[in-house]
């Protein structure tokens, strides 16, 4: 293990998560929250420690300074090799969220918003790894500082840590670089971006923030929230469109899924559900196609299977979903064809890209549109997108894998030809993509049991529940079906539990490998 | 395809059929049903046809006829080439079974007790693929002769059919015979048994048939059905205990589940619930054990693996159930230790071995208890059983080949030397059993997902209920949990539902290729 090299990638990386700290600082600072009159006592020690106002400040000064100069420390001892192995970078993307998570979640508990530390692991967890469950029951509480570090993680979170750091790392080799980009981005290959990698990322991230950018000025347009239905809440939400845009594009550039007023997205206005659905699907998409478009090889875009099983996907899932809702409209509490339309579009577009922001409690739709939801749980949206799941290429490569085993039986002597996206299948390629399934498929059984042996959750937390709060943490979505639907929160959970599903959002993120190899203890053995 | 000698096989297996349909007809005789003077009445072209008793009779007499002359009819031509290839082995393996079902229908619909011809082929193909799911609501209301063809079934169905026509076919070519052999066992390899194949499944029919008698003998022993509580129900079951005894032993030895009084197993004796218990747990191991013991090599028999790790999880879940079933005794309807013990130790006994039988509504038990059912459920006991599932082989080798690709990307020199069985795992092996454990997956959640599309079920039909629908029939248990539940039935699902199910069964006791194979169009080109 190169320490030493690690140390310093890691120190980097802490010195970001410092810096980007400083936005949320800021929103604190113009919402004026140090003036807050409000007092929250810890008691610790048998002593109470009472403070107003200035901990929304130190919320972050305390974590900033930690960080960075932590990481500044980590710059000193001189690495003798200067590449990584590939289980270095494997180890050292696991460890770079962890570590991300631990200090991401300093805040929450210092400026009171959610005192346990555990829940604030699980709720920063969730915003890096763009799953949006969240353990907080009432949003309404929650400072302005604290929901934009919420969103703005998913932010950081969707295009990924390494990936960014990468790009302004010049010293480090194209070889290591190549493990962590390997490690951290979701799909079952890197593909064409490898050769010129760090110019590729670097277009990649300005595709990001350019759309983000494109989402937040067209939200600007007109009104996102509702404020008749607010009003009635006794909340004003008038004057925080340009927070409320920012959030919004931060939670679906990252389809990462934290709500910011009650009830999720519920209270929206049918201008801005709509467009965060077409966002969301865009999102949804492999930046490379993008990246393709700009460069002027629109050809090879509409070529791209994956792009077509995608948009095959999210037609059907939403045709019947429309057709399902529309024929059953006596049972819902909306009764309007565009309504239907509308909230059939947004849901599937919302989970299909992982996302999890809702416009209505789809746990009380019927069982045909439920069933369509938990589907698209599990595959996700294209590889190369900041969406989770098992993913739309590998759904097609485990297809025509299926095919082929299959022509086998039939005729042992069948030489298969079938190709993926131009190139020819590989028989490693779809080996990798079963075994990933399977591993997949027994990591929700595996912690749909664990989730079982919590008995502090109440009797409505049946199967269905403990099995939909684990593909949801998986396939980084948010909300689940039951105890975990959409207007829930994770919060019965005991902290074993808690802890459970924070390993399994980050597995999901990182796609299951890295977390494992950096606990495995073949991983530290010297050699 | 080799037409001729396709329907020179299944002739043989009708005409088998046909008579295995005279032991039915022997206990209709011998309980008199044909003195029976309720009457039913078919409205069949506006007119009714109205008979009594002698339908009883009718119910197998038609089918036998029809069998064995079609049977007959079809040995007449004479096919030119002796053998089969590989694709005609699944196809016919397939076909066989569907025709099988189609057949052993009948006498459900002519004597009434299951007259719509849907519901009757669901049940039978439920008996031969020793599934044990049921659309019958009032068990009491069935015929002798009609509750002793149903477990008859999972006897016959148990050891696979034409592993057993292939004894005593004398002709078939041991290359055509390993096709069958192959595409009808259970299990990812048939491995030693394929050399002296004839003579082994010979042997293993007879330990097959002396543990079914054992079993019989040991249950006569005692009484089998608890009378007080029958007696409480206002059935007398006293004098029925050699059919009982030989009912319960069909239903353990094909590890089929049917029941045959109200609520399964409820209200068997403590001695009963035991002994069944231990011969599930038998039945459940792979059949060539007990041959290496009968011919001393009982050394090779404790190093199996797979017997290692299926003791390990029968302990492991009967102890986590019991502990579960013991720390929340205030909220079941049972109070003792032993019973605890006891109904851990059958059900489990009854899920690993995907029987199906039940001593308790396991819905009603704790999360934690449930959620280890389900495992068990997707699992299954052992290959070259009489079980369904995954199979423990398949999960041993799909862990050991998880443990190699992580060893190899941690380190891309790394050289598997994995062993199993105490030879070396291939890589082949391996990726096998992620195809297919990613296709029984995927078939699950198709199969909850078409069942979704049903509304002719009642609002208590959650998700749980359907996924645990297609868990249960494609795992050949039985039945489910919430309205799949021990204590019902499937008879609230539609018409198109029940097909379904019908087919995933099949699915399930054939392992998914030969159905597939079946209906794909490639096998019936011409080549």
């Amino acid at each position: 293990m190169n320490y030493k090299l690690l140390g310093k990638i890691l120190g980097k990386i802490m010195i970001l998560e410092g810096v980007l700290m400083v936005a949320p600082l800021i929103v604190s600072l113009i919402y004026k929250e140090f003036s807050t009159d409000t007092i929250v006592s810890y008691g610790i020690g048998g002593a109470d420690i009472r403070y107003g106002g200035i901990r929304y400040i130190l919320a972050f000064i305390i974590p900033i300074v930690a960080l960075t100069s932590i990481g500044f420390l980590l710059q000193i001892p001189k690495p003798q090799r200067k590449s990584l192995y590939q289980k270095e970078g494997f180890a050292l993307v696991a460890l770079v969220w962890i570590v991300m998570a631990l200090f991401g979640a300093i805040p929450f508990v210092i400026n009171g918003d959610i005192p346990n530390y555990i829940d604030a692991c699980f709720e920063i967890t969730s915003g890096f790894t763009t799953t949006g469950a969240s353990i907080i029951d009432d949003i309404t509480a929650m400072s302005h500082s604290t929901l934009f570090w919420r969103s703005f993680s998913h932010w950081i979170g969707g295009m990924g840590i390494l990936v960014f750091v990468l790009i302004f790392i010049p010293e480090s080799k194209d070889g290591s670089a190549m493990h962590l980009l390997r490690a951290e981005s979701p799909g079952p290959q890197v593909g064409k971006i490898v050769s010129k990698m760090r110019a590729t990322a670097r277009i990649l991230y300005l595709i990001y923030l350019g759309l983000t950018v494109l989402e937040i000025a067209i939200l600007m347009c007109a009104p996102i929230v509702d404020f008749s239905a607010t009003d009635a809440l006794g909340i004003d939400y008038r004057g925080e469109r340009f927070f409320h845009a920012l959030l919004t594009s931060f939670g679906s550039a990252g389809t990462g899924g934290f709500g910011f007023i009650p009830n999720s997205m519920e209270f929206f206005t049918p201008f801005a559900q709509y467009t965060i659905s077409i966002f969301l699907l865009l999102f949804g998409c492999n930046f490379t196609l993008y990246y393709l478009i700009l460069i002027g090889k629109i050809k090879d875009v509409l070529r791209s299977e994956e792009l077509k099983t995608y948009i095959f996907m999210v037609i059907g899932a939403v045709a019947i979903v429309f057709v399902n809702l529309l024929t059953t409209l006596e049972k819902l509490d909306f009764a309007s064809g565009e309504q239907s339309f509308r909230h059939a579009l947004f849901q599937v577009a919302s989970i299909i890209t992982t996302t999890g922001f809702t416009t209505q409690n789809f746990d009380l739709w019927p069982m045909l549109s439920k069933s369509v939801l938990v589907i698209l749980m599990f595959t996700g949206a294209m590889a190369g997108s900041t969406a989770g799941g098992i993913k739309t290429s590998r759904l097609v490569i485990a297809f025509k894998g299926l095919y082929i085993n299959i022509r086998k039986l039939i005729n042992p002597r069948y030489v298969p030809k079938a190709k993926f996206e131009g190139k020819s299948l590989e028989e490693k390629t779809t080996n990798d993509v079963f075994s990933f399934i399977t591993l997949y498929f027994f990591i929700i059984i595996g912690v749909t049991f664990i989730l079982s042996f919590d008995s502090s959750v109440g009797e409505g937390h049946g199967f269905f529940s403990n099995f939909s709060s684990a593909l949801a943490c998986i396939s980084n979505i948010g909300p689940g079906f039951e105890a975990v639907g959409p207007y829930l929160s994770f919060s019965s959970y005991n902290w074993l539990s808690k802890i459970v599903l924070t390993f399994t959002m980050l597995i999901g993120r990182l796609e299951i490998l890295p977390i494992l190899i950096l606990f495995s203890p073949r991983t530290w053995k010297k050699r």
